[in-house]
């Protein structure tokens, strides 16, 4: 199959992501896809081993949701490493000490080209600042949330698969 | 926060999912939501332990991706489960014995409303039928996809997650 569509038509563009409406050699109806800008998303630990989520309320599913900090990749030239940690600080007023890569992920590939890049960081003791407006922080002793992931718990695809990740790489408690 | 947004505009209607430019209270720029049926896969093993992976070139991503057998809820008054399993007979030919729930996920709930219902299945020794046209498939020993997914080298989300819920729950190798 080749990589490229046979045309491919803008139906909708918005802020965060636009539709194509494509033709491709081989489907014969016409295939709509969501081109996503992609994000980057970070599991913080706290030096103590607890685990930082965020709270907040998510109106595509109209509900609050439990995540990891995360971001899109809509800066200029910044690299996934550097919005993860940017988010990370943004959101929860945490800086990290060390942030380390744990995999990365096509989220939908049925529909959308999204891919989150997830890192695990080592944060500071204490906050530099106050967490964004609308966002819950939310602590919690690593072992319950991973817990809670592998018992299917966790709502949000890439904060479950960040802590399995973790979990699975050995990662904390940290000291 | 409200349950419901202030207006919602639909701006692009799709045969898999539609877009909706949604007003919320306290958010000052419009949000785009893509509004998508939502989805079963399932993690098949068969008798011996193997794990059944589908290989399919993917519009979206321009690219062939390894995932678990899955499809849309778009069947009137079909349940998560009974679709998993039909997926997973239509796309590689076996019928499952058993099949159980791991896990339900919201994809990618910054932008979509996705929700992905995960199972797994212990599937006849032999196949009833051919797979499916444009599908190959994919068997593997389940330790060796399990590891694959713990280092981070599963590119597919869902595939990822079904793996990692999967060893977590101890359901293989079966006999």
């Amino acid at each position: 199959m080749p990589g490229e569509p046979e045309s491919s038509e803008v139906v909708f563009e918005g802020q965060v992501f636009s539709v194509a409406r494509e033709r491709w050699p081989g489907i014969d109806r016409p295939y709509d896809v969501a081109h996503h800008v992609g994000a980057a998303g970070v599991l913080p630990l706290l030096p103590g081993g607890d685990v930082l989520l965020v709270k907040q309320f998510r109106p595509p599913i109209r509900d609050s949701l439990l995540e990891i900090p995360a971001g899109l990749l809509d800066v200029r030239e910044e690299d996934a490493l550097t919005c993860a940690a940017r988010e990370l600080f943004e959101e929860t007023g945490y800086r990290h000490e060390r942030i380390e890569f744990l995999g990365g992920v096509y989220t939908t590939a049925g529909f959308s080209d999204e891919y989150v890049h997830l890192f695990w960081a080592l944060t500071e003791l204490e906050p530099r600042s106050e967490p964004e407006g609308g966002i819950e922080l939310v602590r919690r002793p690593f072992r319950e949330m991973t817990m809670a992931a592998k018992a299917g718990r966790i709502r949000d695809a890439k904060t479950a698969l960040a802590l399995l990740l973790a979990d699975a790489r050995g990662v904390a408690p940290v000291r």
